[in-house]
């Protein structure tokens, strides 16, 4: 199997991007991952798009508007999608573009613009990213669907409100710090816990963010990255999984079975377990996300994320530091950019580039964890430096 | 690079499937590939859907659909889409997947439900695989497009409105052998050239159909490939190319130049030529794509189309057979599965199993060519028996 690196970064400022089309957006961040990995666009010689909706950018085949605009035609390019899952997915086949042997160096751009409509509009279309049949009719869109999972999370291992608002609260911290954030603030324990509810037990702060914005990554074979300005983040570890269309159908559903099997996979072929890990970024959707994350990737045992936060240990310092770059939650969810923007934090992280007060030190293998929909798909990724 | 083979194939009927959902005519199609290729679905080890339109599908990631009917979760698959290629986009990504060496068998199900909306509707969603912004709000829709590259391949090379009708008279003749084809109906020059103006110069006979349907493949690496019951069909070329999103960027439109590209890369990859091949399935959304396409897959010189099919050198006996299947044309077009529907007729082909008056004999190699939208995207792939 061929090692495939990622040996340039690059992302827009996530956030209400007025100022920019999707198309642009793109640009933003292409541009700043070639400039990172100081090669030319001619060099590039397949590029992979992630942009999760059709709807929220007016097209059929969205990727058209990517390769246009940044005038990569008429090179090899196509979209990939798996909900907000859509920019692992897009760095899943980027990898399998290299490790085929059908280039040696690709371009994965992941975008979307999500503010041009109202809030409605998008809890609309991203509701349709459950069962559309059985679920979506009756009213459940995602911040009912993980005001579900919060209540059994409570019922059943007696997690708190305050431990879902401490992820909040952790997440706002490192964002804050995080010049691409979308939101840059600081938050208490108590201004998480008295903002108004939008899903019983789920809290304003308990949901991430609507957001603008993109992400790249440029990925190399071994063949190359020696000869690249970067040392390369090597993609060591992919692991992909998927669960019933219905939340209704799952066996158990304060576990995404998506995730415990995407991570058995990554973890098998990094040849590394949990513990190996020095810094993730998982899937903070909204904060029993990130708790239920823990769990399901081995971070602790089943039922102890909510102790896992409440200790500080998902802090810098502790077992195991979370969404250092402000997760979800606060850097800002733009759908199809999310899964590209995380391998881009854990290559900063792995080169030592993060921002002062978030960069977890000496971090040499990192994971990253995105799910689709309320665990349809879920992707698990491990990196590692030589 | 590890060698990737078609072990299995299948398809639902195309046609008005108001008897089934795109669930269930996924289901059809992949059953059918599974029992070709004489294994379980346990078997396999990872899926690739292609669905062109969260729209018609009433969904955000609709590979969800089909993951959860057919009962494959927890394993890897995910959804992508390049519009009316989404199919070859998802052949060339389970390509990937087993060439990489992530998986050594593989599934590939592309699928559309296109006839529960009406033709407007279709005509609208479909309309949106051009540029969204500076032509499709001006009135611009695909038959209008194909009508604007009728007009000037007429103009610069004298190709003829009956040529164009002669392209559908073939297609129907060989749509009538086909028992999965949408539209089992011989037509005379006489029908075609009279039926109603749809834009000018295209009539009725000159557009594809809008249909449902599904198409799935079994792909297998070569170390496994012997040991299963069908022959292998090999990929040994794949190509893929892009180009403006306006069609009023382009440099010539009686060109794609996607497709010049995309043909280049799979006959460089695949070490043959033009000449080399037996049998062609080719994108004929408009009886003009056809004839653009022979000439830029390299089957006659530039301008020489229209004679190509006047002298019925593309009917079987001829230089190279094409579209025996019936085409885009008469055998259906649901756009996610057409493109996985073109490697399954190829491989029926090359193994010698088409139905009796449409089987080109002794066929060792064959060609599939498909469009997405006007040219933003084309893939060609070349698939060899030993």
């Amino acid at each position: 199997m061929r090692k495939v690196g990622i040996v340039g970064i690059g992302q827009s400022r996530f956030g209400i991007r007025s100022d920019a089309s999707l198309r642009e957006l793109s640009f933003e961040a292409a541009k700043a991952s070639l400039d990172d990995a100081g090669i030319p666009l001619d060099d590039v010689q397949a590029m992979v798009v992630s942009v999760a909706s059709d709807e929220l950018s007016y097209a059929l085949q969205p990727s058209a508007q990517v390769v246009d605009y940044l005038g990569f035609n008429p090179k090899p390019s196509f979209r990939v999608e798996g909900a907000c899952a859509s920019g692992s997915m897009a760095v899943r086949t980027g990898w399998m573009t290299v490790a085929s042997g059908l280039a040696d160096l690709v371009i994965v751009v992941g975008a979307e613009k999500m503010t041009e409509v109202s809030t409605a509009a998008v809890t609309d279309v991203l509701g349709r990213a459950g069962d559309f049949m059985w679920e979506y009719p009756f009213g459940m869109t995602f911040p009912g669907y993980y005001a579900l999972i919060a209540r059994a999370h409570m019922a059943k291992y007696g997690t708190t409100e305050e431990q879902l608002s401490m992820v909040a609260v952790k997440n706002h911290h490192y964002g804050a710090l995080n010049p691409y954030a979308h939101m840059r603030k600081e938050i208490s324990l108590d201004k998480a816990m008295s903002s108004f509810t939008v899903a019983d037990p789920l809290k304003l702060y308990d949901c991430c963010l609507i957001s603008d914005g993109a992400a790249a990554i440029v990925l190399a074979s071994d063949k190359l990255a020696g000869s690249l300005s970067k040392k390369p983040v090597w993609i060591s570890g992919l692991g992909l999984g998927t669960d019933t269309i219905s939340l209704s159908d799952r066996r158990d559903i304060t576990t995404l079975d998506a995730t415990v099997e995407a991570a058995r996979q990554a973890y098998d072929m990094a040849g590394i377990g949990p513990k190996d890990i020095d810094v993730a970024v998982v899937h903070d959707c909204f904060t029993i996300a990130e708790i239920a994350a823990y769990e399901d990737l081995g971070f602790c045992a089943k039922g102890e994320g909510g102790k896992l936060i409440e200790e500080k240990r998902t802090y810098i310092g502790g077992d195991i530091p979370v969404n250092v770059d402000g997760g979800l939650k606060s850097k800002g969810h733009p759908i199809g950019a999310t899964g590209v923007a995380m391998a881009a934090e854990i290559a900063k992280q792995l080169r030592g580039e993060a921002d002062p007060g978030r960069q977890v030190e000496n971090a040499r293998i990192g994971l990253s964890h995105n799910v689709g929909g309320n665990g349809q798909h879920a992707a698990v990724h491990v990196f590692q430096v030589d």
